[in-house]
């Protein structure tokens, strides 16, 4: 495809300029590797055009996002040093693992992930970040934490100029309608098959 | 899965140590979208485990990495001025861009990759780096440019704990065989469905 042909004639009535400046819902799925990593290459992007960024890290532990943490917090030092790029937020929304829930009961975690969902819903309706980053969202809608009609509602009827990153797999079915951009990531190999673990550096 | 618990027994004879240590070759592939972001994700984790990290970008337009690389080399320069993460040094090795080979002619291209190829076998045996960051490399094999044989010989014969990540389409069959790690990135819904463009912070 030549660069800035568009295969498809747009349906919406818009511009170039308004479907340029169109803001995103997308989503990162699938079993394989790389939801994350490329929500936060997204990340490296967004801070480049100076772009508020706010990232919610949902039932992970932190050491699993260690190295994305100490990078994106260095580049948001950056920006408050020199003014290159924008500024990030880093918030840890849930208290456990998404597959070791034994610290505290599921439904201490799923009054946390509720509550850090209503923070970003307050956050949506201010406009307060350009670029949000949404890490294993996905998996509080898998567990019925979070009521699909408000996330679909809350996303789509968001103002301004404002994109939504959400990782995760098993993308609820509507998340992925309501999806500008959609990638599954498949696994084709993977060193767990050959009975390896994780390596700092690599996973976290 | 349990964290920690490896589900397959290894039959390769190292220790669990030995396995966490291995390099890895890891290859991002597939039509979707996040194969290059994914790509500089990893490069946030490698940075904050201080690796020297060189990122060889063979075909695309600078325009489409301006964000990241801007964002990398920011923290290249955090690196230098506080000693925190690794140094990253970022090389365009082509001339053209993978769908536009109007300027020059395709043997230029070839020869500039060709050049481009020869300096990364060097640095993999010399050990200059931690992390290999080989962007929009397939290409050069699915248009005959270099020798598959010669890539994976490099490849499986480089020395001392080097990981290479390999972005692009089609990945060549014998890429895939020698993966530690591969992800296809399949599209689901995209943007350019519904006649947009891409647009900055999202697409560069």
């Amino acid at each position: 495809m030549a660069k800035g042909v568009t295969p498809v004639q747009a349906a919406d009535g818009l511009t170039t300029r308004q479907r340029r400046n169109s803001p995103l819902v997308i989503v990162h799925g699938g079993a394989g590797k790389g939801k994350s990593t490329a929500a936060f290459g997204l990340a490296l992007r967004g801070w480049n055009q100076g772009w508020s960024i706010g990232v919610f890290q949902f039932v992970k532990s932190a050491k699993w996002r260690i190295g994305e943490q100490a990078a994106l917090a260095a580049l948001d030092d950056v920006n408050r040093s020199t003014g290159q790029g924008g500024p990030i937020e880093w918030h840890k929304m849930g208290s456990g693992w998404s597959w070791s829930r034994k610290a505290g009961t599921e439904e201490d975690h799923a009054e946390a992930a509720r509550e850090g969902w209503e923070e970003i819903k307050r956050r949506l309706a201010d406009e307060t970040h350009t670029l949000y980053v949404l890490d294993e969202f996905t998996y509080l809608l898998t567990w019925g934490w979070l009521d699909i009609d408000d996330v679909v509602d809350s996303l789509t009827d968001r103002p301004g100029y404002q994109h939504v990153v959400i990782t995760g797999r098993d993308p609820h079915p509507r998340l992925l309608e309501i999806a500008d951009v959609a990638t599954e990531m498949t696994k084709i190999a993977h060193p767990f098959d050959k009975g390896q673990k994780g390596q700092k550096g690599i996973e976290w």
